[in-house]
């Protein structure tokens, strides 16, 4: 039992599980080329903005491993930049790609005058394990705060999957269930099943239960249920986004389950990283909220369970006002109401 | 465009729509035999407390239909009975079922002195369309009751199907609906999806396109961000069981709705027969609720969605306390708070 190394560099190799196959296989795979790594991205071999983001950056050094040590810098440069933007292509949405390929092309315009092929080789490669690292010391930082906050609790609800999986190794909501658990305290989760999909009942079940944590998988609307029966001591999730209020996208049914969790008097948590808060934004109504296929409402498991043509609503996110949210616990330390004034003087 | 009839009898034969093929095709199944009768049941071709109850009061006639008519009346009785018993253990739980056969049993023994087959039969047959217009009416009386409060509204949120392929024709909480559609009123219907088992996706849905009316189809946890966007003018839901302080099972995530529509100062009403008041209990603490096989929630659409050995709380209805009921829609008129002693007047 162990938590889950979501993405790896391993004796030399990048090692990825196959996040396509879960929850019935657990396969690592050994990614060797750009184009299997533009594959695993593209077909959410490895998904969760942190995730991905740490696989473009390694997928950038796998692309110059084979260029010849007699190429000249400008060739290398060019094959470099080359595959960077291939592998770019690979998620178009997905914020943290984009900004970890962005930080690997800056790196190598810093390393050219070193003029040496092999060199800077190595020193992007440097580059990417420390990304890696600058994640997991992320989620430490916020499973340490977390864990500070929760630790006279026992039973927490999660929504959707913030956890290993979806960054380098600790996740966000997840992060103090794993210190936690490091220092001996068990917590038993609770994990919406997060229609439609799923993200709940495939990934953060199978990681908790990898991990040798308890878990109780739940349908969306048995939460109230659990609450009412005084199962749920707190409710913690990860966020999309959040704005210089405090108001917080993050996946469809947060916003319900920080209503549920206000009716039942149980405290609301919000983890996430520093990268996490857009301070060009105000406040939540700001916040584009991406309306997805009715096929994932209508046909999410490959059979078809509504009738042909039905009209469907399905945004994936929604916003959960900050009067909602007890706390923000983040890699620089818990942050509480007034949320106007302390998240710019926390983080700005 | 038309309202479904979900149980008839017609030139002398049963039909049913066989609701297991539901929502990706409308067929009708003449129903001749006990045989077939109890298997429609057994296997859910048939479903919804009154719909089931008036299913098997037919049934038992098919029983007897070819009982020659130079038997003895004991001979017809040990027939008679023998079937009904039989068709009563369709569905162990389904308490509409044993009230629907225990009348034809009464109904029977009140006929035995006419001491003619022929005679007999065709008042057995009538009780059991007496039962079938009973249900009618039922619906009628509290989709009128329920348009009278709803007729300055348009667009209503409901949550599984309480609807006309529960009952014989109109439903409890889209009688509303349907009345309305007959005097011109057209509401528009959200229907949360309903995990684990999807009634809402493919049944509410079903039988409204089927009447014209204008439906969307949400997942559970989607409620709280169409109630926030001011889309919902009201809830209305259906029961299985109310207490005599108004508190109400229903199914799995009623509650949780009526939090959120107390959240959005949206009103709550719960539309149900007198028979689904149970006056011998107090107050909802009382009710037992089923807990269902875990499977509904990890393998619900042929596929398997979540770790094997994953553990599972999968209870079939929740409680819904009566301070977040706005009105009880029944066949005899609208009850509103106190409870205590409004349910009581009305109905005891």
């Amino acid at each position: 039992m162990a938590r889950l190394k979501t993405i790896d560099y391993v004796n030399g190799k990048v090692q990825i599980i196959d996040q396509t196959l879960l929850p019935n296989e657990l396969k690592y795979l050994t990614i060797e080329t750009v184009n299997d790594m533009y594959d695993a991205i593209k077909v959410l071999k490895v998904r969760g903005a942190p995730a991905i983001g740490i696989a473009g950056a390694f997928g950038t050094c796998l692309g110059v491993a084979d260029v010849a040590s007699d190429a000249t810098i400008d060739q290398f440069k060019a094959i470099f930049i080359r595959h960077a933007d291939y592998l770019n292509s690979s998620r178009p949405t997905a914020v943290n790609l984009h900004w970890a390929i962005n930080r690997m092309k800056q790196k190598l315009e810093s390393l050219l005058p070193l003029n040496n092929i092999g060199l800077i080789r190595q020193k992007l490669l440097d580059e990417a394990v420390a990304i890696l690292e600058e994640d997991r010391r992320t989620g430490r930082a916020i499973g340490e705060a977390g864990f500070e906050l929760l630790k006279n609790t026992t039973t927490i609800l999660t929504h959707c999957n913030a956890g290993g999986l979806a960054t380098a190794e600790y996740g966000t909501a997840l992060a103090p269930v794993y210190i936690g658990a490091e220092k001996g305290h068990i917590f038993h989760v609770y994990s919406d099943e997060t229609r439609p999909l799923l993200q709940g009942a495939r990934i953060t079940t199978f990681e908790l239960m990898h991990a040798g944590i308890p878990v109780t998988l739940i349908c969306d609307n048995m939460a109230a249920s659990v609450m009412a029966k005084g199962k749920i001591d707190a409710v913690i999730v990860g966020a999309d986004r959040i704005t210089r209020n405090g108001d917080t996208a993050n996946k469809i049914g947060t916003y319900g389950v920080a209503l549920l969790a206000k009716a039942h008097n149980i405290p609301f948590y919000v983890a996430a990283p520093f990268s996490t808060f857009d301070l060009t934004m105000e406040c939540g109504e700001q916040i584009p909220i991406e309306e997805r296929d009715a096929e994932e409402i209508t046909c999410g498991f490959g059979k078809q369970t509504a009738p042909t043509g039905v009209k469907v609503f399905n945004p994936a996110f929604d916003v959960t006002p900050n009067n909602l949210i007890t706390a923000f616990i983040t890699d620089k330390g818990v942050i509480t109401p007034p949320y106007a004034s302390k998240i710019v003087s926390t983080l700005g």
